[in-house]
């Protein structure tokens, strides 16, 4: 008898995939890591340096570079690959490379024998993550898209620091596109569990600098202006995406809002779209479907629609 | 009355800055983090990040980029600044430039009347914390390098490779430089609490393939391999100094070899070296001295010879 | 310097006082702990058992027993001080003896000095909330009765188990009495964000078992059956504890259903009533008032009638 | 696809085996947890007080009350069942008693197909792990006594606040019977790394208080100090077999001095006693054997005479 082990594996070991791995190993999220790069050198030196960080630690997690075939029996796969961003590049030009990308990844994993779950951080993370579920083959519950969690990370973390709370007792999100089109449904925001139109009406001295949409207009904004400073966004993306691995291998059954496909809410079918979602060992286990204002609806839709258009670019 | 809140300041957000910062903030190291660096797009990029990483936490940890003013009532501030490595400069010029980030660092560090604890990670470590002791005027209790504390971990981590323990069973260190002359007292080593010496007598078969100077040739080396590959150690350095600090904030008395200066220790005086030594949050509340054979004596004493040589370049 | 430590002390070393301490000594909540009994050799024993649980872990947590002079410097105490309950006794009975408990136990703690928070356990909870805010003269800011926080939890566990989400996915609450008259606002219960009485409209089939009058009974009656067969509840006190406690030593700013002084609040005041607040280092930072039915007043304000009548009892 | 999920079973919900249920549920040690009483409705009680310490956490670990049929595909169980010490009785009678109760637990948890861990704090546990690998027929890797390993920790934790570090950094370990004959391996304790015979001679002032046969005594008789204080000792106990639990789940290989079959060590066989052993999802993996002074291995030889005697009072 062995006693469940949780095997984790990251594709792609660059700066995203290096910080998953790191809070996956000071966390100690799973029992087995392995890396895969298409740079092994930097896959081994990403895995030592990991070991490294064990070295005062009280467990024997295990830290390794390896390849398609330690994929079999892996309970979840992370995939952070991507060609960093060209100045100019149209959203276009990155759906053809990044879905070059899938392409040399996922039939290598599904050919080792991987039945788990997915989760792609890679963009435009919708239409990849529809992509990697036609690739697979896999049931559409098993492959989640990081979708709208950072950013809905981001406004949690905006909204908690203006209310002075705490992020967990924030609760708000955004959905449809991980891209400029996404929408935050106020109707469903609550802090403290009180409903946030109403903190609004009641606190209007207090709140008089807060404007709703110049805050849904900076979380939109922020990833560029990181970008700009540092090259790329990573812890915030590394946490958000932990959270997901978590949620999925302790079996947590925690509602996060991910991109998944939907399956007729909001009169929708056959796209991945970031939406609420409860979260477990079986992936996806269902979506939680809001009673939206039309407003809120029709520009949801509006969001859909555009990733339904870049989805439609995918070569199979 | 307000309940003690714990402060940090990280000087210096390349790679290994940025990591350590964002394993405080994982798991909670302190209550407020502040980053300093000179690009402050960059400090803010990453102050920024970090904020997103908190997202889904039920923690409301402070962090946010500033500037030496933010130093007065830090109880602990790392300096992670460092010039990067450039093919075939010597270890003097290495010195040279990083007593030069130091005399940028240190003085405005100390006029916002800061009076904790450093931490010091920017190499040649055991130099250029007896350069900050200079040029804080801060007692040396109070001025920790992270020394040996990373090859003691790869070690401790190698060793329980060998053994199939996990890393706390097994006692193990590295003293003296943190870099090539540095020693690995083996008579003091032991897994499981066992004599590491008598388990080679008693296990012949078992260990034939294990060699103790291929292995301490490997601790010194990898460094080298992974910047080759990475081109940088971070993870490993980060985890280390997480738990320096953590040994302090937390009042821990926990024993961790570390840069420290010695005080007639092995007949030595007035130099940083790596040792084993009591941390807590007056720093170093004393050193460990070990009862070492006639061998190891001579060679830490040869490479304090070296660490002295250096110092003795150090321009005030 | 000496870094910000957290002190507690726990006055009653009952099973509930017990299991409050071990919760803090298994997860570091604080740095120094004190048990307080009447019966000296018990403290003495509960602290020293605690000692030794900490003899495989990395920290010095400090526990020992005392008496009131270490309360001087407490961040927070916990009164977790009761008589066992006798059958057949009344409400008033109660107040009574509890009351008797809390004159000889709170003087002797403000004689030393004391100026931090009380969490106060003793039940009926929010009458002694009331009677330690008048006997100890602090602002009713600074004492926290734990009141509806462990309805709320077993509430949040059961609608969890029934909706198959962790918890944290779900916001419910108890307010009013921490005892029979205690009220379910449904109006404001969501699950993954999703309002609980649209959730009930949506899944007629899935929920058909489910009837939100059986569970507000079963959440009012499983104490008395725990009670009945263990002969107190004891772990669920424990964790509700604790989290109130941590909210305020790390200054999270967390909001929990807690017994507070209203203010104005549903137009009352000068009475302590289980109801939503923010938890931070100054205690109760401020009480969320939601949006309630009409019904739900009319029910909330019958249960402060009843906690104010008992509260006349008092005597002073 | 079902990732790994593990599952405890605690058998006997008396003080111990509650206090070790709750440290599970605080640290989420396992996934399932299962509580078997003879009084079933103690189980439910314990179960269901469990459950709402949960309320306000972020997972959804599954804890009931149970019966043997549960443990079919437990991971682990823990015999925590004992009948309460009557003064006066000896040790020939408290084996007696305690043999009858593995005999009514034993077999029915064999009967469900169980081939997992037994962790046994039952005493006297030397002797009735024995007497569980007997019944159970399962290979002696596979049932670990808590032995010496609640001895070890009081040591530990004492000498670390003699020495002022933390019990990390401190290596001491008793070994022998669980009881009054076990031993103290002074040639194998250190301190810091640094032998602690070696620190005696180094620090003559610093120690001049401490007396090695002081602290021997004290270690054996504070048990019964606080058993006469409180009625038992339940939070050491708790958290040493919680530390064994997490080494066997997580697969640790960690080594802790546990009640275990000797196979030839110190010369000795076919006997459970305190010897220090790595542990893993494997059970006990291997004995770590010291080479203790002659006087030491005189003792323990001593020791282990003595269980062997009342180990031959066990009717099969």
């Amino acid at each position: 008898m062995a006693i469940g082990r949780s095997k984790v594996v990251v594709v792609g070991t660059g700066s995203v995939g290096a910080a998953v791995s790191f809070h996956i190993v000071m966390n100690h999220i799973c029992d087995d890591l392995i890396l895969i790069d298409i740079n092994k050198e930097k896959a081994w030196a990403e895995a030592t340096d990991l070991q490294h960080s064990l070295g005062y630690s009280g467990n024997r997690m295990h830290v390794k570079a390896g390849d398609y075939s330690d994929c079999e029996d892996a309970d979840l796969i992370v995939i952070a690959a991507a060609l960093p961003y060209i100045k100019g590049q149209t959203r276009l030009d990155m759906i053809e490379k990044a879905s070059g990308i899938m392409k040399s990844i996922v039939p290598p994993i599904m050919e080792s024998g991987f039945s788990g779950i997915f989760v792609i951080i890679t963009n435009p993370v919708d239409v990849m993550s529809l992509y990697v579920h036609k690739l697979s083959g896999l049931p559409a519950s098993k492959i989640i898209g990081t979708g709208t969690a950072l950013d809905s990370a981001r406004l949690k973390y905006h909204l908690a620091d203006v209310m002075k709370v705490d992020p967990q007792s924030v609760h708000a999100l955004c959905m449809g596109e991980h891209g400029d089109s996404q929408i935050i449904p106020w109707s469903q925001v609550t802090v403290g569990g009180k409903k946030f139109l109403d903190i609004l009406k009641d606190n209007k001295t207090r709140l008089k600098e807060f404007d709703i949409n110049v805050l849904s207009e900076d979380i939109k904004m922020i990833a560029y202006r990181i970008v700009n400073a540092k090259g790329a966004t990573t812890f915030g993306i590394a946490a958000t995406t932990v959270q997901i691995i978590k949620a999925v291998l302790k079996d947590e059954n925690k509602v996060i809002p991910i991109s998944a496909m939907l399956n007729g809410e909001y009169g929708e079918k056959n796209i991945y779209v970031g939406v609420p979602a409860v979260l477990n060992n079986q992936g996806i286990q269902e979506l939680v479907e809001y009673h939206l204002t039309d407003m809120e609806i029709k520009e949801l839709k509006k969001s859909i629609d555009i990733i339904r258009q870049y989805s439609k670019k995918l070569i199979f």
